[in-house]
C-alpha cells in the first residue's frame, strides 16, 4: 500500500506513522520524507506491505485516519495495485499521446485510460494507435468554450477520472475548469519554464539564441504556465538548428518529461506544497 | 593561423577563401561555416597552417583583405599562438576568478592576464591565488560609478586589453561603458536565461520550484541580461535543496560555463550574429 | 543535394570541391569537414542546392567523379529528397520499433520501410502499429541460423534495402552476414559501451552499482559490440532503482539513441573512419 | 546530529529509531532510508537536532547503542558540526587538489586538511595554493613502495586522519594498504568505469570513438578500479576532439565528481553495501 501525506511539522510524526505500521504488522518497503523549513510543513510517502499476520486494511486505515485528525494531516492511502483512471486530452500534435499509450500498453504506466478527448477529428491522430479506447471529438471555439469544458467535466465525472492529462492539448483551460481539476490535471509546456512562456516557445528560443531547450510538466492552475512544476528536462542545441529542428528535439523532451510526471503522479510520488511540488522520485 | 569572418551570403565564398589558402600554399586544419538563412548572412572559421613553401603571412593577409572588400566581409586573422590580453573584473565571490586563474596557470586558457580589478579590497579574494598579477581595488558607489568606469576604461587602454571578463562582478555596467566594450566583454549570469533575470536568481529558482538550475555566459550589451549568449549549462535539483544548496551547485555551473565561453572567445570561435552568437565549438 | 566524402588528406580538397560547386552554379547550404591528423584522412559533408542557372545534376556528378578519381576519394552524392530504404529487424521488445515507426509516420525520419522482420510472431508486437507494412516472421534456432540469415539477405536484395536496423533484434548476426551488411546495418546495444558488453547489461550495471546507465548505437561488424559508435547517451540512476527500473529507463535511452543514429545515417551524416565513425551532427 | 546506519532488514526499524529520537526530545530534520531487497539489508541516515528540553547527547547515544546491539546494526553518530580530518594524496596533476582546497577555503567542504602528500616535489604543485598546510614529499619507487606506504600510514595515525583522498595520486596502493584504509579512502578514476579500466583512459576512449567520456569516484579496495562507486559523471565529445581535448574536459569532470563524492562522505551520506555504495544525496 502507499501512504502519501503532508501536515504541519512537529516532532514525532515519523515515529507515529512508523509505529502504526509496525504495530499493525506491516513492513515498510520504502519511505521518503521532507521537512520544508520555510513553510514548516512535513511531507512523507511510505510504501509498505501487509504480511500474513498483519491487521486488516481497514484497521490500518482507521489508525491512520485517527492520526491524521490529530496531526491536521492531508493524506491518501491506497493499494499499490489500484490503478488511477486517466483521461487524455490532445490536439493535433499526438507525439505525447502516442507515447503515453505505448507506455500504458507495455505496462509501464499503471493506469486505466478512461477516454481520449480531442478538439480535432480522429483523423488527425492517425499516427497514434487508439485501439478501442473511447474517443471523443469535442471541437472548441471561443463561443463554445464553456459548453465544451462542461462536456469534458461531465465525462470526467461519468468515467470516474482521477487524472486529466493535457498531452499537448493546445487550449487554455478556463479559470473555473482549472479550479475544478486542481491537483489532478497535468500539462506539458513545450518550454523550459519560466523562460519562454506563452505561444511558440521554440521560435522564441531560437530567436533568443539559447544553447539548451527544454520542456516542463506541471499541474494546471488558473495562473497560466505558473502551476507547480513536476518535471523538467533539457537538450543542447546549436546555432545550426532551425526552429523546425528545435520542434523535433522538443517532441522528444516533451514526451519523456510528460510521461515521467504522469508516472510520478500515478505512483503518488507528488505532493503539492503551495505553488511548488514535492516529488519523491524512485 | 585563424581566420574568422562573416559577410552577406552569396555563392562562392567557401571557394574563394579556400582557393586563396590553397594558392598561397597553406593547409586547412579545421574549417566550419554556417549560413544563416534567416538573415542571409554567412559565417566561417578556418584554422590553417603555413607550410615551408607557403607565401608570407603578409601576402596571405593581403589577399584576404582584398576578398573582404569585395564580399563586404568582417574578419579577424591572427596567429594561433598570439594570446589575447584579458582583464578580469570581480566582486566578493571569487570562484570564477580562482577557476580562470587556475586554468590559465596550467595552460588551458591561452591568454595574458592584464589586470584583476575588484570593487572590494584584495582581502576579499583571499581564497584565490592572485600571484604577482596587477591588482586594482576600484571601489564603486552610485556617485562614483562614472569615475570608476572611466578608470577601468583607462586601464583597458593602457594595458591593451582585448577582452574584459566579468567574473561575477555584480555591478551593472553603464550603457556607455557597455557600448565601448561591445563584443569584447563577457559576463556570467547566475541563471539559465531568460528565466530568472535580475537579482538573486537562485532564490527565484527555489521559490518557483524548478527542477534544473543553470548559468549563462553572454556578451555584455546595454540591454541587461539580454546580450548574445555564448554558453549555458544546467544541473538537476530537487525539492530537498535549499537556496544555499543551489548557490553551491550554481558555483560549479557558473565557473565551467564562463571558462568555456572565455575559451571559445580566445580561440576566435564566437562570431556575433545580431543579438545572437554563432559558436563554432571544437 | 548531399555530397559525403572521405579521402587521404592533402592541401586543396576544400578548394577543389567548393570550386566545382561554384563553377556549376550551385550554392552551398551547409558544409562540415574533419581532418583526422592521426590517420591523415579527410572527411567532408556538403549540402548544396542547384539554382536555376546551375549545370545539370549529371554534369555536377561527373565533375565530382573526376575529382574523386584524382584524390582517391570515396563518396556518395544524392538528392536530399531521395529516401533510403530501411528494413527493421526486431525481437520481442518493440519499443524501438514502435518509436521508429511513429517518427517515420510523422515525417521525422526520411525513409521508406521495406519490411519488418521478427524472429517471433506478429502477436508479440501487438503494442506497435505495423499498419500495412510487409511483415515477415522468420524464426531462428541455432540449427536454422544460416537459412534464416540467407532469407533476410534475399529480402534485403529483393527490396533494395539500403539500411538494416536491428531495433532490439536480440540475435547476433553471423560473421558472414555482418560482412555483407558492413556500413549499412545499425544496432542498438542496451549498455554504455564499452562497459557491460554482452548479455543483460542492465543487470550488470545494477550489480556493479554504477551511477549512470546508457545505450549505444553502432554499426554492426563481425567483432561483437565493437563496431563504430554512432551515438550514445546516458541517464542518472540511484541505489533505489532495481534492475527493472533500469530496464524501463533504458528503453527511453535506447529508442532515442537509435532514432538519432538512424536519422544521422539517413541524412548521410555518418562516415566510417576505421573502427570509428565521423558524425557531422546538425 | 547525524545518525547513519545499516543492519539486516526486519519490520520496526524506522519505528524504533524514530521513537528513540521522539522520546529523547529530538527533532528529525531529514531522514532517508533504503531497503535492499536483494541482500535484505536496511540502510538509514537521519539528521536531527536536539531541542532545549532534549535528553543529553550521551543519553541519546546510549539508547541508539542499545538498539544497535539488538538489531545487529553498524552505525555512526556524530555532531553535524564535527569536521572529518582529511589527508590529500596527489601526484603531478593538481587540478583535483586545487579544487578541493578552494572548496575547503570557502567553506563548501566541512573538513580539516591534515596533510598534503605528494610523491613529487612541492614545485610540481605550483598552480595550487597550499598555504600553510603540512606538506610531505614522499617519493616512491618500486623498491621503496612498502616504506613509503608505511610512512603515509604513520602520518594517517599521527594526524588522526579520518579520510584519505587520492586526488589523482597516480599510484596503485598495495593490497595491504588498501585494506587498512578500507571504507575511508576515495579515489578518482579518470574514466567512466567499468569502461576503460587501467592506464590512459582518455586515449582509450578516443581510440574507441565513444561519444561521452566520464570519471568515477570510488572507495579504494584491493581490487583495482573495482571499489564501490560513489559518484560518476560524463560529458559529450565529438570526433573533432583530440586526446588532449578529452584530457582537458576530463579535468572538469574529475574535479567535480571527486568533490561531490568527498562531500557526500564528509556528510555521512555514503554507506557501504557489499561492493556497492548507498548514497543518500541531498
Amino acid at each position: 500500500m502507499i501512504l502519501s501525506l503532508s501536515c504541519p511539522d512537529r516532532p514525532g510524526i515519523v515515529s507515529a506513522v512508523s509505529s502504526i505500521l509496525f504495530e499493525t504488522g506491516c513492513n515498510i518497503l520504502d519511505a521518503q520524507q521532507f521537512d520544508d523549513t520555510e513553510t514548516d510543513r512535513f511531507f512523507m510517502r511510505v510504501a509498505f506491505c501487509r504480511l500474513e499476520q498483519s491487521k486488516s486494511e481497514a484497521e490500518v486505515a482507521a489508525l491512520i485516519e485517527d492520526l491524521a485528525k490529530r496531526l491536521d494531516m492531508t493524506f491518501t492511502l491506497r493499494q499499490s495495485s489500484a490503478r488511477k483512471r486517466v483521461m487524455l486530452l490532445v490536439s493535433k500534435f499526438d507525439h505525447c499521446l502516442a507515447d503515453l499509450l505505448y507506455r500504458w500498453r507495455i505496462g509501464e504506466l499503471p493506469m486505466e485510460v478512461t477516454a481520449i478527448v480531442c478538439n480535432h477529428g480522429r483523423e488527425h491522430l492517425a499516427s497514434s494507435d487508439l485501439g478501442d479506447l473511447p474517443f471523443y471529438h469535442l471541437p472548441i471555439t471561443k463561443q463554445t468554450k464553456m459548453e465544451q469544458e462542461a462536456r469534458i467535466w461531465e465525462l470526467v465525472q461519468q468515467t470516474n477520472t482521477d487524472l486529466v492529462v493535457l498531452a499537448r492539448y493546445m487550449q487554455i483551460l478556463s479559470d473555473g475548469f482549472s479550479a475544478k481539476l486542481s491537483g489532478r490535471c497535468i500539462n506539458i509546456h513545450h518550454s523550459f519554464l519560466p523562460g519562454f512562456k506563452g505561444a511558440k516557445p521554440y521560435h522564441q528560443a531560437h530567436e533568443r539564441g539559447v544553447k539548451l531547450i527544454g520542456a516542463t510538466a506541471h499541474y494546471v492552475t488558473s495562473d497560466l504556465d505558473e502551476g507547480p512544476i513536476i518535471e523538467q528536462d533539457v537538450e543542447r542545441i546549436t546555432h545550426r538548428e532551425t526552429p523546425d529542428d528545435l520542434v523535433r528535439k522538443g517532441r522528444d523532451i516533451e514526451r519523456r518529461v510528460l510521461a515521467s510526471a504522469v508516472r510520478h503522479h500515478l505512483e503518488d510520488r507528488v505532493i503539492l506544497n503551495g505553488r511548488k511540488a514535492v516529488v519523491f522520485t524512485g
